[in-house]
Protein backbone atom coordinates (compact mmCIF):
# COMPACT_ATOMS: atom_id res chain seq x y z
CA UNK A 1 0.00 0.00 0.00
CA UNK A 2 1.63 3.45 -0.87
CA UNK A 3 1.92 6.21 1.63
CA UNK A 4 -1.10 8.34 0.41
CA UNK A 5 -3.60 5.52 0.81
CA UNK A 6 -2.55 4.08 3.85
CA UNK A 7 -3.07 7.41 5.27
CA UNK A 8 -6.58 7.52 4.15
CA UNK A 9 -7.62 4.19 5.28
CA UNK A 10 -6.19 5.33 8.81
CA UNK A 11 -8.04 8.42 8.45
CA UNK A 12 -11.83 6.35 7.46
CA UNK A 13 -11.12 4.29 10.84
CA UNK A 14 -10.08 7.22 12.90
CA UNK A 15 -13.04 9.20 11.24
CA UNK A 16 -15.79 6.26 11.95
CA UNK A 17 -16.81 6.28 7.87
CA UNK A 18 -20.12 4.51 7.83
CA UNK A 19 -19.96 1.97 5.18
CA UNK A 20 -22.86 1.52 2.55
CA UNK A 21 -22.50 -1.68 0.98
CA UNK A 22 -24.38 -2.85 -1.96
CA UNK A 23 -24.20 -6.37 -2.53
CA UNK A 24 -25.01 -7.77 -6.40
CA UNK A 25 -27.67 -9.86 -7.33
CA UNK A 26 -24.64 -12.15 -9.02
CA UNK A 27 -23.47 -12.66 -5.32
CA UNK A 28 -26.40 -13.28 -3.85
CA UNK A 29 -27.32 -15.72 -5.77
CA UNK A 30 -24.28 -18.06 -5.01
CA UNK A 31 -24.77 -19.55 -1.43
CA UNK A 32 -21.01 -19.88 -0.89
CA UNK A 33 -19.92 -16.06 -1.84
CA UNK A 34 -23.22 -14.49 0.34
CA UNK A 35 -21.83 -15.96 3.45
CA UNK A 36 -18.06 -15.16 2.67
CA UNK A 37 -19.21 -11.84 1.95
CA UNK A 38 -21.43 -11.60 4.71
CA UNK A 39 -18.23 -12.50 7.32
CA UNK A 40 -16.34 -9.79 5.64
CA UNK A 41 -18.97 -7.29 6.88
CA UNK A 42 -19.38 -8.55 10.42
CA UNK A 43 -15.32 -7.37 10.23
CA UNK A 44 -16.02 -3.89 9.94
CA UNK A 45 -16.07 -2.23 12.91
CA UNK A 46 -18.60 0.56 13.09
CA UNK A 47 -21.48 1.68 11.20
CA UNK A 48 -22.47 -0.34 8.60
CA UNK A 49 -25.51 -0.44 6.12
CA UNK A 50 -25.95 -3.36 3.51
CA UNK A 51 -28.25 -2.99 0.46
CA UNK A 52 -28.79 -6.39 -1.33
CA UNK A 53 -29.86 -7.04 -4.76
CA UNK A 54 -32.64 -9.46 -6.47
CA UNK A 55 -30.83 -12.02 -8.04
CA UNK A 56 -31.86 -14.92 -10.44
CA UNK A 57 -34.56 -16.45 -7.55
CA UNK A 58 -37.17 -13.99 -8.66
CA UNK A 59 -36.90 -14.92 -12.13
CA UNK A 60 -36.70 -18.76 -11.59
CA UNK A 61 -40.05 -18.56 -9.02
CA UNK A 62 -41.87 -16.24 -11.64
CA UNK A 63 -40.77 -18.89 -14.31
CA UNK A 64 -42.37 -22.13 -12.11
CA UNK A 65 -45.34 -20.12 -11.53
CA UNK A 66 -45.61 -20.00 -15.41
CA UNK A 67 -45.98 -15.62 -14.53
CA UNK A 68 -44.50 -14.36 -17.97
CA UNK A 69 -41.66 -11.59 -18.00
CA UNK A 70 -42.05 -8.84 -20.37
CA UNK A 71 -38.39 -7.07 -21.00
CA UNK A 72 -38.55 -3.53 -22.47
CA UNK A 73 -34.95 -2.01 -23.18
CA UNK A 74 -32.95 -4.37 -21.56
CA UNK A 75 -35.68 -3.97 -18.33
CA UNK A 76 -38.30 -5.92 -16.78
CA UNK A 77 -41.54 -4.46 -16.30
CA UNK A 78 -43.27 -5.15 -13.07
CA UNK A 79 -47.02 -5.86 -13.74
CA UNK A 80 -48.84 -7.18 -10.48
CA UNK A 81 -47.95 -10.66 -10.38
CA UNK A 82 -44.28 -9.71 -10.91
CA UNK A 83 -44.18 -7.65 -7.97
CA UNK A 84 -45.72 -9.62 -5.81
CA UNK A 85 -42.88 -12.24 -6.77
CA UNK A 86 -39.86 -9.48 -6.36
CA UNK A 87 -41.80 -8.43 -2.80
CA UNK A 88 -41.64 -12.23 -1.50
CA UNK A 89 -38.38 -13.42 -2.67
CA UNK A 90 -36.23 -9.46 -2.30
CA UNK A 91 -38.08 -8.33 1.33
CA UNK A 92 -38.96 -11.91 2.45
CA UNK A 93 -37.13 -14.77 1.61
CA UNK A 94 -33.19 -12.89 0.73
CA UNK A 95 -33.64 -10.32 3.20
CA UNK A 96 -34.33 -12.31 6.21
CA UNK A 97 -31.68 -15.26 5.31
CA UNK A 98 -29.53 -12.21 5.28
CA UNK A 99 -30.31 -10.41 8.53
CA UNK A 100 -30.58 -14.14 10.15
CA UNK A 101 -26.92 -14.63 8.77
CA UNK A 102 -25.63 -11.50 10.11
CA UNK A 103 -27.51 -12.05 13.90
CA UNK A 104 -25.41 -15.19 13.78
CA UNK A 105 -22.17 -13.73 13.10
CA UNK A 106 -22.82 -10.83 15.79
CA UNK A 107 -23.91 -8.04 13.61
CA UNK A 108 -27.49 -6.96 14.80
CA UNK A 109 -28.87 -6.12 11.92
CA UNK A 110 -32.31 -5.41 10.86
CA UNK A 111 -33.67 -6.31 7.54
CA UNK A 112 -36.14 -3.33 5.64
CA UNK A 113 -37.81 -2.07 3.01
CA UNK A 114 -38.80 0.97 1.80
CA UNK A 115 -42.02 1.04 3.42
CA UNK A 116 -40.87 0.20 6.66
CA UNK A 117 -40.85 3.26 8.97
CA UNK A 118 -41.53 5.25 5.83
CA UNK A 119 -37.09 4.61 5.16
CA UNK A 120 -37.46 5.10 1.45
CA UNK A 121 -40.63 6.88 -0.23
CA UNK A 122 -41.02 6.88 -3.79
CA UNK A 123 -43.30 7.32 -6.96
CA UNK A 124 -44.40 5.18 -9.43
CA UNK A 125 -42.68 6.06 -12.56
CA UNK A 126 -44.21 8.40 -14.58
CA UNK A 127 -45.11 6.74 -17.93
CA UNK A 128 -43.29 8.18 -21.38
CA UNK A 129 -42.73 6.18 -23.96
CA UNK A 130 -42.69 3.25 -21.49
CA UNK A 131 -45.04 1.80 -18.82
CA UNK A 132 -42.46 0.25 -16.21
CA UNK A 133 -45.38 -0.66 -14.28
CA UNK A 134 -44.59 -0.91 -10.30
CA UNK A 135 -41.39 0.34 -10.73
CA UNK A 136 -40.65 3.23 -8.36
CA UNK A 137 -37.92 6.34 -8.62
CA UNK A 138 -36.75 7.30 -5.12
CA UNK A 139 -38.54 10.51 -3.28
CA UNK A 140 -36.73 11.01 -0.25
CA UNK A 141 -34.60 8.89 2.14
CA UNK A 142 -35.62 9.03 6.16
CA UNK A 143 -32.47 9.42 7.48
CA UNK A 144 -33.72 10.32 11.06
CA UNK A 145 -34.61 6.78 11.09
CA UNK A 146 -31.70 5.04 9.80
CA UNK A 147 -29.63 7.22 11.48
CA UNK A 148 -31.15 6.33 15.52
CA UNK A 149 -30.99 2.68 13.73
CA UNK A 150 -26.89 2.86 13.19
CA UNK A 151 -26.66 4.74 17.02
CA UNK A 152 -28.24 2.02 18.63
CA UNK A 153 -25.47 0.07 16.48
CA UNK A 154 -27.49 -1.47 14.21
CA UNK A 155 -27.02 -2.60 10.59
CA UNK A 156 -30.21 -1.93 8.48
CA UNK A 157 -30.30 -4.45 5.54
CA UNK A 158 -32.44 -2.90 2.74
CA UNK A 159 -34.30 -4.84 0.21
CA UNK A 160 -34.72 -3.33 -3.49
CA UNK A 161 -39.04 -2.47 -2.43
CA UNK A 162 -40.15 0.54 -2.06
CA UNK A 163 -43.39 2.16 -1.92
CA UNK A 164 -45.99 5.32 -2.67
CA UNK A 165 -46.73 6.48 0.88
CA UNK A 166 -50.35 5.36 -0.65
CA UNK A 167 -50.32 1.78 0.22
CA UNK A 168 -48.18 0.64 -2.80
CA UNK A 169 -44.89 -1.62 -2.76
CA UNK A 170 -42.71 -0.39 -5.61
CA UNK A 171 -40.05 -2.07 -6.95
CA UNK A 172 -36.80 -0.20 -6.85
CA UNK A 173 -33.15 -0.39 -8.18
CA UNK A 174 -30.87 -1.47 -5.65
CA UNK A 175 -27.98 0.44 -7.01
CA UNK A 176 -30.29 3.35 -6.61
CA UNK A 177 -31.11 2.43 -3.09
CA UNK A 178 -27.52 2.40 -2.26
CA UNK A 179 -26.48 5.91 -3.80
CA UNK A 180 -29.87 7.72 -2.14
CA UNK A 181 -29.34 6.40 1.13
CA UNK A 182 -25.02 7.60 0.46
CA UNK A 183 -26.32 10.92 -0.41
CA UNK A 184 -28.71 11.57 2.19
CA UNK A 185 -26.46 9.99 4.70
CA UNK A 186 -23.52 12.15 3.90
CA UNK A 187 -24.51 15.11 5.04
CA UNK A 188 -24.15 14.21 9.20
CA UNK A 189 -21.78 11.58 8.15
CA UNK A 190 -19.05 10.48 5.78
CA UNK A 191 -19.87 7.76 3.62
CA UNK A 192 -17.86 5.28 1.68
CA UNK A 193 -20.21 3.51 -0.50
CA UNK A 194 -19.13 0.34 -1.73
CA UNK A 195 -20.61 -1.66 -5.16
CA UNK A 196 -19.49 -5.17 -4.43
CA UNK A 197 -20.17 -7.88 -7.12
CA UNK A 198 -18.65 -10.45 -9.29
CA UNK A 199 -15.65 -8.56 -10.50
CA UNK A 200 -12.90 -6.82 -9.30
CA UNK A 201 -13.55 -3.29 -10.16
CA UNK A 202 -12.99 -1.71 -13.39
CA UNK A 203 -11.50 -3.54 -16.02
CA UNK A 204 -8.04 -2.11 -18.59
CA UNK A 205 -8.80 -5.82 -20.30
CA UNK A 206 -11.63 -7.43 -20.03
CA UNK A 207 -9.83 -11.12 -20.23
CA UNK A 208 -7.51 -9.75 -17.30
CA UNK A 209 -9.61 -10.23 -13.93
CA UNK A 210 -6.57 -8.18 -12.29
CA UNK A 211 -6.97 -5.81 -15.03
CA UNK A 212 -9.22 -3.16 -12.53
CA UNK A 213 -8.32 0.20 -12.95
CA UNK A 214 -7.64 1.70 -8.95
CA UNK A 215 -9.02 5.28 -9.48
CA UNK A 216 -10.72 6.74 -11.99
CA UNK A 217 -11.70 10.36 -11.69
CA UNK A 218 -13.77 12.52 -13.73
CA UNK A 219 -11.47 13.14 -16.84
CA UNK A 220 -10.60 9.59 -16.49
CA UNK A 221 -14.22 8.23 -16.73
CA UNK A 222 -14.86 10.34 -20.18
CA UNK A 223 -11.80 9.48 -21.60
CA UNK A 224 -13.05 5.81 -20.48
CA UNK A 225 -16.28 5.99 -21.84
CA UNK A 226 -15.01 8.25 -25.57
CA UNK A 227 -12.75 4.97 -25.49
CA UNK A 228 -15.37 2.58 -25.25
CA UNK A 229 -13.94 0.63 -22.42
CA UNK A 230 -16.99 2.24 -20.37
CA UNK A 231 -19.89 1.05 -22.04
CA UNK A 232 -23.59 -0.21 -21.69
CA UNK A 233 -24.66 -1.49 -18.66
CA UNK A 234 -21.39 0.24 -17.27
CA UNK A 235 -22.62 3.71 -18.34
CA UNK A 236 -25.51 4.98 -16.25
CA UNK A 237 -23.62 3.34 -13.62
CA UNK A 238 -20.65 5.15 -13.56
CA UNK A 239 -22.78 8.62 -14.29
CA UNK A 240 -24.51 7.59 -10.90
CA UNK A 241 -21.53 7.26 -9.43
CA UNK A 242 -20.09 10.82 -10.15
CA UNK A 243 -23.62 11.96 -9.30
CA UNK A 244 -23.45 10.35 -6.22
CA UNK A 245 -19.92 11.78 -5.29
CA UNK A 246 -21.08 15.46 -6.93
CA UNK A 247 -23.79 15.49 -3.98
CA UNK A 248 -21.14 14.97 -1.37
CA UNK A 249 -20.52 10.90 -1.08
CA UNK A 250 -16.67 11.03 0.00
CA UNK A 251 -16.01 8.10 -1.32
CA UNK A 252 -17.64 5.25 -4.05
CA UNK A 253 -16.03 1.85 -4.55
CA UNK A 254 -16.60 -1.11 -6.85
CA UNK A 255 -15.39 -4.15 -6.55
CA UNK A 256 -15.54 -8.17 -6.28
CA UNK A 257 -17.25 -8.90 -3.02
CA UNK A 258 -14.78 -11.40 -1.96
CA UNK A 259 -12.29 -8.84 -1.30
CA UNK A 260 -14.40 -6.26 0.71
CA UNK A 261 -11.66 -5.40 3.25
CA UNK A 262 -9.27 -5.20 0.32
CA UNK A 263 -11.69 -2.76 -1.27
CA UNK A 264 -11.76 -0.37 1.88
CA UNK A 265 -7.77 -1.05 2.77
CA UNK A 266 -7.69 0.05 -1.29
CA UNK A 267 -5.51 -2.58 -2.20
CA UNK A 268 -8.42 -3.51 -4.52
CA UNK A 269 -11.10 -2.83 -6.73
CA UNK A 270 -12.19 0.98 -8.73
CA UNK A 271 -12.57 3.81 -6.25
CA UNK A 272 -13.98 6.77 -8.13
CA UNK A 273 -12.78 10.35 -7.48
CA UNK A 274 -14.22 14.03 -8.94
CA UNK B 1 -71.71 0.15 28.26
CA UNK B 2 -72.28 -1.05 32.34
CA UNK B 3 -70.47 1.78 34.56
CA UNK B 4 -67.97 -0.74 35.76
CA UNK B 5 -66.85 -1.22 31.74
CA UNK B 6 -67.10 2.12 31.08
CA UNK B 7 -64.90 3.01 34.41
CA UNK B 8 -62.26 -0.17 32.73
CA UNK B 9 -62.52 1.81 29.18
CA UNK B 10 -61.72 5.13 30.36
CA UNK B 11 -58.50 3.81 32.33
CA UNK B 12 -57.01 2.28 29.45
CA UNK B 13 -57.67 5.04 27.65
CA UNK B 14 -55.96 7.21 30.30
CA UNK B 15 -52.98 4.84 31.71
CA UNK B 16 -51.57 4.77 27.49
CA UNK B 17 -52.74 1.16 27.13
CA UNK B 18 -50.39 -0.83 24.56
CA UNK B 19 -52.45 -2.84 22.75
CA UNK B 20 -51.24 -6.08 21.12
CA UNK B 21 -53.46 -6.97 17.99
CA UNK B 22 -52.73 -10.78 16.62
CA UNK B 23 -54.91 -10.58 13.44
CA UNK B 24 -56.02 -13.88 12.58
CA UNK B 25 -55.08 -15.67 9.42
CA UNK B 26 -58.46 -15.82 7.54
CA UNK B 27 -58.34 -11.89 8.24
CA UNK B 28 -55.32 -11.70 6.08
CA UNK B 29 -57.05 -13.82 3.45
CA UNK B 30 -59.71 -11.16 2.93
CA UNK B 31 -58.61 -8.32 1.32
CA UNK B 32 -61.51 -6.17 2.44
CA UNK B 33 -61.39 -7.03 5.94
CA UNK B 34 -57.95 -7.19 6.24
CA UNK B 35 -58.22 -3.31 4.87
CA UNK B 36 -61.23 -2.22 7.35
CA UNK B 37 -59.10 -4.22 10.19
CA UNK B 38 -56.17 -1.96 9.67
CA UNK B 39 -58.26 1.03 9.28
CA UNK B 40 -59.80 0.50 12.69
CA UNK B 41 -56.20 -0.36 13.84
CA UNK B 42 -55.29 3.20 12.90
CA UNK B 43 -58.04 5.10 14.86
CA UNK B 44 -56.39 3.56 18.10
CA UNK B 45 -54.40 6.50 19.44
CA UNK B 46 -51.15 5.49 21.39
CA UNK B 47 -49.08 2.37 20.98
CA UNK B 48 -49.59 -0.87 19.23
CA UNK B 49 -47.94 -3.74 18.06
CA UNK B 50 -49.76 -6.19 15.21
CA UNK B 51 -49.05 -9.76 14.63
CA UNK B 52 -50.38 -11.21 11.61
CA UNK B 53 -51.11 -14.68 10.42
CA UNK B 54 -50.36 -16.72 7.81
CA UNK B 55 -53.38 -17.20 5.80
CA UNK B 56 -53.97 -19.77 3.03
CA UNK B 57 -51.61 -17.89 0.62
CA UNK B 58 -48.58 -19.77 1.59
CA UNK B 59 -50.57 -23.03 0.92
CA UNK B 60 -51.93 -22.30 -2.07
CA UNK B 61 -48.05 -21.21 -3.43
CA UNK B 62 -46.95 -24.46 -1.82
CA UNK B 63 -49.44 -26.28 -3.95
CA UNK B 64 -49.43 -24.23 -7.57
CA UNK B 65 -44.91 -25.21 -6.82
CA UNK B 66 -46.02 -28.95 -6.77
CA UNK B 67 -44.45 -28.69 -2.60
CA UNK B 68 -46.39 -31.44 -0.46
CA UNK B 69 -47.58 -30.50 2.94
CA UNK B 70 -46.84 -33.00 5.76
CA UNK B 71 -50.02 -32.46 8.28
CA UNK B 72 -48.83 -34.56 11.25
CA UNK B 73 -51.97 -34.27 14.30
CA UNK B 74 -53.19 -31.38 12.72
CA UNK B 75 -49.76 -29.40 12.25
CA UNK B 76 -47.97 -28.59 9.48
CA UNK B 77 -44.52 -29.90 9.54
CA UNK B 78 -42.13 -26.95 8.15
CA UNK B 79 -39.50 -28.55 5.71
CA UNK B 80 -36.89 -26.74 4.35
CA UNK B 81 -38.54 -25.65 1.08
CA UNK B 82 -41.63 -25.12 3.15
CA UNK B 83 -39.87 -22.96 5.49
CA UNK B 84 -39.06 -20.84 2.54
CA UNK B 85 -42.72 -20.49 1.52
CA UNK B 86 -43.82 -19.08 4.93
CA UNK B 87 -40.28 -16.72 4.95
CA UNK B 88 -41.66 -15.27 1.51
CA UNK B 89 -45.23 -15.33 1.80
CA UNK B 90 -45.40 -14.19 5.67
CA UNK B 91 -42.32 -12.39 6.40
CA UNK B 92 -41.95 -11.03 2.66
CA UNK B 93 -45.45 -10.61 1.05
CA UNK B 94 -48.13 -10.12 3.70
CA UNK B 95 -45.87 -8.10 5.97
CA UNK B 96 -44.90 -5.60 3.32
CA UNK B 97 -48.33 -5.43 2.15
CA UNK B 98 -49.57 -4.46 6.12
CA UNK B 99 -46.83 -2.06 6.46
CA UNK B 100 -47.25 -0.35 3.16
CA UNK B 101 -51.54 0.12 4.07
CA UNK B 102 -50.39 1.50 7.64
CA UNK B 103 -48.24 4.14 6.52
CA UNK B 104 -51.04 4.93 3.72
CA UNK B 105 -52.99 5.35 6.87
CA UNK B 106 -50.50 7.71 8.92
CA UNK B 107 -49.60 4.77 11.26
CA UNK B 108 -45.68 4.89 11.48
CA UNK B 109 -45.17 1.60 11.25
CA UNK B 110 -42.25 -1.32 10.80
CA UNK B 111 -42.43 -4.80 9.58
CA UNK B 112 -40.54 -7.00 11.57
CA UNK B 113 -39.72 -10.98 11.90
CA UNK B 114 -37.77 -12.15 15.02
CA UNK B 115 -34.34 -12.42 13.05
CA UNK B 116 -34.52 -8.48 12.48
CA UNK B 117 -32.69 -6.70 15.55
CA UNK B 118 -33.02 -10.12 17.08
CA UNK B 119 -36.84 -9.11 18.19
CA UNK B 120 -37.67 -12.44 18.82
CA UNK B 121 -34.78 -15.39 19.43
CA UNK B 122 -36.28 -19.00 19.66
CA UNK B 123 -34.77 -22.99 19.61
CA UNK B 124 -35.84 -25.28 17.00
CA UNK B 125 -38.82 -27.50 18.77
CA UNK B 126 -36.86 -30.31 19.96
CA UNK B 127 -38.00 -33.39 18.39
CA UNK B 128 -39.96 -35.91 20.83
CA UNK B 129 -42.55 -38.31 18.88
CA UNK B 130 -43.31 -35.52 15.95
CA UNK B 131 -40.50 -33.57 14.15
CA UNK B 132 -42.00 -30.47 13.14
CA UNK B 133 -39.12 -29.50 10.61
CA UNK B 134 -38.39 -25.87 10.54
CA UNK B 135 -40.56 -25.23 13.90
CA UNK B 136 -39.28 -22.61 16.79
CA UNK B 137 -40.50 -22.15 20.14
CA UNK B 138 -39.62 -18.58 21.56
CA UNK B 139 -36.79 -18.24 23.94
CA UNK B 140 -36.59 -14.76 24.23
CA UNK B 141 -38.03 -11.25 23.04
CA UNK B 142 -35.75 -7.80 22.58
CA UNK B 143 -38.33 -5.91 24.83
CA UNK B 144 -35.16 -3.11 24.74
CA UNK B 145 -35.70 -2.78 21.13
CA UNK B 146 -39.18 -3.29 20.79
CA UNK B 147 -39.97 -0.52 23.26
CA UNK B 148 -37.55 2.03 21.59
CA UNK B 149 -39.46 1.55 18.32
CA UNK B 150 -42.80 2.17 20.53
CA UNK B 151 -41.53 5.25 22.18
CA UNK B 152 -40.45 6.50 18.82
CA UNK B 153 -44.30 6.55 18.06
CA UNK B 154 -43.78 3.48 16.04
CA UNK B 155 -45.94 0.37 15.26
CA UNK B 156 -44.22 -2.85 15.01
CA UNK B 157 -45.88 -5.83 12.85
CA UNK B 158 -44.26 -8.76 13.20
CA UNK B 159 -44.86 -11.88 10.95
CA UNK B 160 -44.85 -15.50 12.45
CA UNK B 161 -40.90 -16.05 11.56
CA UNK B 162 -38.19 -15.81 13.50
CA UNK B 163 -34.68 -17.73 14.25
CA UNK B 164 -32.39 -19.03 16.51
CA UNK B 165 -29.26 -16.87 16.26
CA UNK B 166 -27.13 -19.23 14.30
CA UNK B 167 -28.09 -18.20 11.10
CA UNK B 168 -31.75 -20.52 11.15
CA UNK B 169 -35.12 -18.73 10.42
CA UNK B 170 -37.73 -21.18 11.63
CA UNK B 171 -41.73 -20.64 11.53
CA UNK B 172 -43.45 -19.55 14.83
CA UNK B 173 -47.09 -19.81 15.64
CA UNK B 174 -48.01 -16.39 15.43
CA UNK B 175 -50.74 -16.48 18.28
CA UNK B 176 -47.79 -16.75 20.55
CA UNK B 177 -45.60 -14.75 19.44
CA UNK B 178 -48.39 -12.12 20.28
CA UNK B 179 -48.69 -13.77 23.93
CA UNK B 180 -44.80 -13.35 24.61
CA UNK B 181 -44.67 -9.73 23.18
CA UNK B 182 -47.31 -9.65 25.90
CA UNK B 183 -45.67 -11.02 28.85
CA UNK B 184 -42.50 -9.24 27.73
CA UNK B 185 -43.78 -6.04 27.97
CA UNK B 186 -46.40 -5.76 30.56
CA UNK B 187 -43.79 -5.96 33.00
CA UNK B 188 -42.99 -2.24 32.20
CA UNK B 189 -46.30 -1.14 30.50
CA UNK B 190 -50.00 -2.18 30.92
CA UNK B 191 -50.80 -4.22 28.19
CA UNK B 192 -54.56 -5.71 26.31
CA UNK B 193 -53.64 -7.99 23.93
CA UNK B 194 -56.67 -8.96 21.60
CA UNK B 195 -56.69 -11.96 19.14
CA UNK B 196 -58.86 -10.53 16.36
CA UNK B 197 -60.80 -13.39 14.29
CA UNK B 198 -63.77 -13.80 12.01
CA UNK B 199 -65.63 -14.68 14.91
CA UNK B 200 -67.11 -12.78 17.97
CA UNK B 201 -66.01 -14.36 20.49
CA UNK B 202 -66.09 -17.01 22.84
CA UNK B 203 -69.67 -18.67 21.55
CA UNK B 204 -72.54 -20.01 24.00
CA UNK B 205 -74.18 -21.19 20.76
CA UNK B 206 -72.25 -22.11 17.87
CA UNK B 207 -74.88 -21.00 15.30
CA UNK B 208 -75.61 -17.96 16.93
CA UNK B 209 -72.70 -15.68 16.12
CA UNK B 210 -73.95 -13.16 18.64
CA UNK B 211 -74.22 -15.27 21.78
CA UNK B 212 -70.48 -14.58 22.78
CA UNK B 213 -69.89 -14.68 26.09
CA UNK B 214 -68.39 -11.31 27.34
CA UNK B 215 -66.41 -12.43 30.44
CA UNK B 216 -64.54 -15.55 31.45
CA UNK B 217 -62.56 -15.94 34.18
CA UNK B 218 -60.75 -19.22 35.51
CA UNK B 219 -63.83 -20.84 37.48
CA UNK B 220 -65.82 -20.21 34.56
CA UNK B 221 -63.34 -21.14 31.23
CA UNK B 222 -62.80 -24.55 33.36
CA UNK B 223 -67.06 -25.22 33.71
CA UNK B 224 -67.22 -24.32 30.00
CA UNK B 225 -64.00 -26.79 29.42
CA UNK B 226 -66.09 -29.28 31.59
CA UNK B 227 -69.59 -29.07 29.61
CA UNK B 228 -67.57 -28.91 26.09
CA UNK B 229 -68.03 -26.12 25.16
CA UNK B 230 -64.62 -24.93 24.84
CA UNK B 231 -63.01 -27.92 23.08
CA UNK B 232 -59.94 -28.69 19.96
CA UNK B 233 -58.14 -25.72 18.91
CA UNK B 234 -59.89 -23.27 21.39
CA UNK B 235 -58.33 -25.51 24.10
CA UNK B 236 -54.55 -25.03 24.11
CA UNK B 237 -55.62 -21.16 22.64
CA UNK B 238 -58.09 -20.37 26.06
CA UNK B 239 -55.23 -22.33 28.22
CA UNK B 240 -52.10 -20.15 26.75
CA UNK B 241 -54.26 -17.09 27.19
CA UNK B 242 -54.89 -17.74 31.18
CA UNK B 243 -51.23 -18.76 31.34
CA UNK B 244 -50.83 -15.02 29.91
CA UNK B 245 -52.81 -13.42 32.34
CA UNK B 246 -51.23 -15.09 35.32
CA UNK B 247 -47.25 -13.71 33.43
CA UNK B 248 -49.04 -10.38 34.26
CA UNK B 249 -50.81 -9.30 30.81
CA UNK B 250 -53.20 -6.68 32.24
CA UNK B 251 -56.43 -7.52 29.63
CA UNK B 252 -56.98 -10.30 26.92
CA UNK B 253 -59.29 -10.33 24.16
CA UNK B 254 -61.29 -12.58 21.37
CA UNK B 255 -63.06 -11.06 19.16
CA UNK B 256 -64.25 -9.94 15.63
CA UNK B 257 -61.65 -8.24 13.58
CA UNK B 258 -64.22 -5.93 12.37
CA UNK B 259 -65.17 -4.86 15.74
CA UNK B 260 -61.86 -4.13 17.25
CA UNK B 261 -63.25 -0.42 18.58
CA UNK B 262 -65.90 -2.16 19.92
CA UNK B 263 -63.35 -4.92 21.75
CA UNK B 264 -61.44 -1.64 22.91
CA UNK B 265 -64.38 -0.56 24.71
CA UNK B 266 -66.09 -3.33 26.13
CA UNK B 267 -68.78 -3.95 23.71
CA UNK B 268 -67.68 -7.07 21.82
CA UNK B 269 -65.88 -9.83 22.25
CA UNK B 270 -64.57 -12.14 25.05
CA UNK B 271 -63.14 -10.64 27.81
CA UNK B 272 -61.02 -12.80 29.86
CA UNK B 273 -59.74 -12.34 33.74
CA UNK B 274 -58.31 -14.37 36.41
Amino acid sequence: MGRSKRIESLIENVINMLYIIKIGGNIVDNVVHLEKCLELVSKIKGPKIIVHGGGKVATELAKTLKISQTIVEGRRITDTETLKIAVMVYAGLINKQIVAQLQSLDVHSIGLCGADANSILSIKRPIKTIDYGWVGDINSVNDTFVTQLLDQGMTPVFAPISHDGKGQLLNVNADTIAAHLAMALCKTTPVHLIYCFEKKGVLQDIDNEDSFIPRIDTQMSQDLIVNGQIHSGMLPKIRNIFDTLNQGVQAVSLGHALELQKIIQGQSGTKFEL
